[in-house]
C-alpha cells in the first residue's frame, strides 16, 4: 500500500478550496558567505505576513541532493513518486511545446544532423542550425505518410523537434537512434519488446522518407531520434484525491504536466496578474487550483540575483488577490530551487509555507530558507505536500479505527 | 531489507531496561492564533525537566498528513510499518472489547438491522437499538452451531456485535454484506479467494439461522456482517527486537493491539497510578515496558481544551515514579495527535521525547509541540522510534564492518 492507494481509500469531498502557487526555482542560495538568499533579499510583506500564521518547511521535491527537472519536480509536488512515475523524455518535449500526448501515441524527441555521402554523421546538430531554417523543414517532414499510423511533426527549437506517431498497440521501448559520435551513420531504430516493434519499423520508413525529402539540405541531411517514450500511466488527481482541479500556467510545460494527472488547464493567460484573473473567474468550479509563475525561475536560470530578487517581489505583490479568495488551504512552494549563484536548477530544498486555520503554530516570522529551518513542516519530500494539503483541507477520512 | 528485517539481525541481549510512555492523543493545537497546544498551557514540570535532558522530536506516527486511528498509529510506534500490516477491521473490533484474535479466526464485525416482511432491509442499525437491548440478542445468537467451527459472539454497543468463526484453513478476505443503503436484502458473503470459500459458507448458514433466532424481534431481526478479517501475520517483539516485552494499559484495545505483536498483558489497572503500581511490579521481569494513558486522547475527543489540559498535568504527576526506577531509555510519545479544537484524532505530528544518557543534548527547555521543533530528534517517522530506543538502550550492533 502506498501513500496514492492511502489517499484513494480514504480521501472525502467537501466544498473547501486548496491553492498551490508554484513559484518555479523558488529556493536560492547565497552569493558571498553569510549573504541572503534571493528570497530573503526580497521585500515580500505579504508573504511574510502569511509565514506568522502558517507554518513553513523546506521541501525536498523529489529527494536530498537530486535536482530535479520540471517533470519530476511538480510530479512530487503534485504527490506522484517522481521515481516511480517516470516520463519519458519524448513525452516531456511534446508536453512542453504544448502538445498533448494522447493515449495511442509514441512520442520522440529528434534531432536533424548532417551526414556525408555515405550516410556517416559529420555533424550530430547539424550545426546548430538556426529554427528559422529547422522549422520549415520539420514542417516539410509531415508531408510523409505511412500506412495506419497518424504521425505528427513539430517544431521545437534550433536542431530539435518532435515526432508523434498515433496508432493502435505501439510500444515505447524503442532505442535511441542516435550513436553519440561521428563519422558512422545514425543506428537503426531497435524495439526491446514485441510491442514496440512495430514502433520501430515506423520509425525506421520514417527516417527512409526523412531522408529523400531532406537529401538537398546542405545542413540538416538527416536526423536521429531519442527518447521513444508513450504516455506514463498517472492515476488522475480526481480519482486519488477526489478534488474537481484546474491548472493555471503561462507556459505550456505546465499546463501538460497539469494535465498529466487530469487538472483542467484553464485560460490563457499571459502574465502572472492574468493568473489570478482566471483564478477568480475559475474559482467556483474547481477545488484545487495549481497556479504557475515562471520568473523566479528564469531569472535563476539568468544568474541574475537582482533580478531573481526582483521577480520574488512581483510574485509577492498577487498574494493579497489571492488570499482574498479566503481558500482554506493555501500553499506556496517551488518544484525546485534556482539559485542565480548557479545559473541552474539545484538540489537545494525549496522554502514552503502551508496556511490553514489548523496549521499549528511555528515561531516563524517570515517566509524564507533559513526561517523555514524552525517551522512546523521540517524538511519533508514534495509527496508529502498534498496529504497535508487534503488533511487541512479536511478532505481525509481517518486510516484505521 | 527492511526496519525490521535490519532490527532482527542487529539486537543484542543486555540488561538495559526501555519505557515507552503512550501518553493517546497527546498533541494538539492553539485554539485562537498564536495560542497555546494543550500540552504548552499544562503545567508539566517533570516533563519539562526531562526536555532539558533527552532530546525532542515531532513524530508522524504513519506519515505526513495521515490521520491515524489506535491500530496503525500504535504499530508505528510499535515499529510495524502501518502501511504494510493491515489490522482488520474485525480483528480492531474483536481486540477493542478484549477478544484475543487467534490464528485460526476470522473476526467479523456485525451489525444488527432491521427487516421488513419481505426480507429488506428498512434501518441499517435497527433504529439504534440501546445496548441493554442488543446484548441479550447477540448472546442468544450463540445458539447458533455450524459443523467444525468454533463460533463466538460477542455484544459491543448499541447494534453492533462481533462473530468470531473458529476453525481450519478459514479465510478473510469475504465482502460486506451491508449493502451500505435500504430497501433491498443484505447481500450474500462472497468470497474473494478460495479460502475464503468456506468462510463465506459458515457466514451465510450463521445469518439464515441467526434470522429464526430474530424472527420475533421488532427491531434488531436481521444483521449484517462487515470487516472480515484473520489476525495479521507480525512478528513479535521478542523476534525482530529480541526483548521480553510488558503491556500495561486500562482499555482492551490497547491491550490488545499489544498481544498482537507478542507482548504480555501484565495487571489490571484501572488508573494512570495502578498502571504505575503494575509497572513497578514488573520491573524485574521485562525488558521493554509499553505503558497506556488514555485520558490525553479522550479529553481532545470530548474538544474539551482545558480538560485536556488537566489530563495532561496528571500524565505530568506520574513521571517521577516512573524515572525512579532508573530506566535506560524513557520514551514519551502519543499515537496520534487529539486536538481539542477539532475534537478528533488528526494528522499533526506528536511531540516526542527519548531521555537516555547517550541522548545527544539539544536545545530544548521544555515538553511541547514548539519546543519539539528544534530537537534533535527533528520530524520523523513512528517506525523510526524502536530502533532509536533499541540503539540508546545499547541493544543494536553495528550494521555492516
Amino acid at each position: 500500500m502506498d501513500m496514492q492507494d492511502l489517499t484513494r481509500d480514504l480521501h472525502i469531498k467537501n466544498k473547501s478550496k486548496i491553492i498551490m502557487l508554484v513559484a518555479d526555482g523558488l529556493g536560492g542560495l547565497q552569493v558571498e558567505a553569510g549573504g541572503p538568499t534571493e528570497l530573503e533579499a526580497a521585500k515580500t510583506p505579504n508573504l511574510d505576513a502569511l509565514a506568522k500564521k502558517g507554518c513553513l518547511g523546506n521541501l525536498y521535491p523529489v529527494k536530498p541532493g537530486i535536482t530535479p527537472g520540471s517533470g519530476p519536480g511538480h510530479l512530487g509536488l503534485f504527490g506522484y513518486d517522481p521515481l516511480k512515475f517516470i516520463i519519458g523524455r519524448g513525452v516531456l518535449e511534446a508536453t512542453g511545446i504544448g502538445f498533448h500526448v494522447g493515449p495511442d501515441d509514441v512520442a520522440i524527441r529528434c534531432n536533424f544532423c548532417s551526414l556525408d555521402a555515405d550516410g556517416n554523421i559529420t555533424d550530430r546538430r547539424a550545426g546548430r542550425i538556426p529554427t528559422e531554417e529547422s522549422a520549415p523543414l520539420a514542417i516539410k517532414l509531415r508531408e510523409i505518410k505511412i500506412p495506419n499510423v497518424e504521425i505528427f511533426v513539430e517544431p521545437v527549437k534550433e536542431h530539435r523537434f518532435v515526432v508523434i506517431f498515433r496508432g493502435d498497440g505501439l510500444g515505447g521501448k524503442v532505442d535511441d537512434t542516435d550513436p553519440q559520435t561521428t563519422g558512422i551513420p545514425p543506428l537503426k531504430p531497435v524495439a526491446d519488446d514485441a510491442a514496440s516493434r512495430h514502433t520501430a519499423e515506423i520509425a525506421a520508413e520514417f527516417v527512409s522518407q526523412a531522408k529523400k525529402l531532406l537529401a538537398d539540405q546542405p545542413k540538416a541531411n538527416g536526423l536521429t531520434m531519442r527518447g521513444f517514450s508513450v504516455k506514463p500511466a498517472l492515476p488522475s488527481y480526481e480519482e486519488v484525491y477526489g478534488v474537481k482541479s484546474a491548472a493555471i500556467a503561462v507556459y505550456p510545460m505546465y499546463r501538460g504536466l497539469a494535465k498529466l494527472v487530469g487538472m483542467d488547464t484553464v485560460g490563457e493567460p499571459a502574465t502572472l496578474e492574468e493568473e489570478i484573473d482566471v483564478l477568480e473567474k475559475v474559482w467556483d468550479d474547481y477545488d484545487f487550483f495549481f497556479v504557475h509563475f515562471k520568473y523566479t525561475d528564469s531569472r535563476g536560470e539568468d544568474g541574475n540575483f537582482q533580478a531573481k530578487v526582483a521577480a520574488t517581489e512581483e510574485f509577492d505583490k498577487i498574494i493579497p488577490q489571492v488570499t482574498a479568495l479566503n481558500p482554506d488551504v493555501l500553499i506556496i512552494t517551488g518544484d525546485h530551487s534556482t539559485p542565480a549563484a548557479l545559473s541552474s536548477h539545484s538540489w537545494h530544498p525549496v522554502p514552503t509555507m502551508l496556511v490553514a486555520d489548523t496549521a499549528r503554530c511555528d515561531l516563524c516570522e517570515s517566509f524564507s530558507e533559513t526561517e523555514a529551518l524552525r517551522g512546523g513542516l521540517g524538511h519533508f519530500e514534495g509527496v508529502h505536500l498534498m496529504p497535508l494539503a487534503l488533511a487541512h483541507a479536511e478532505r481525509l477520512g481517518k486510516f484505521g479505527a
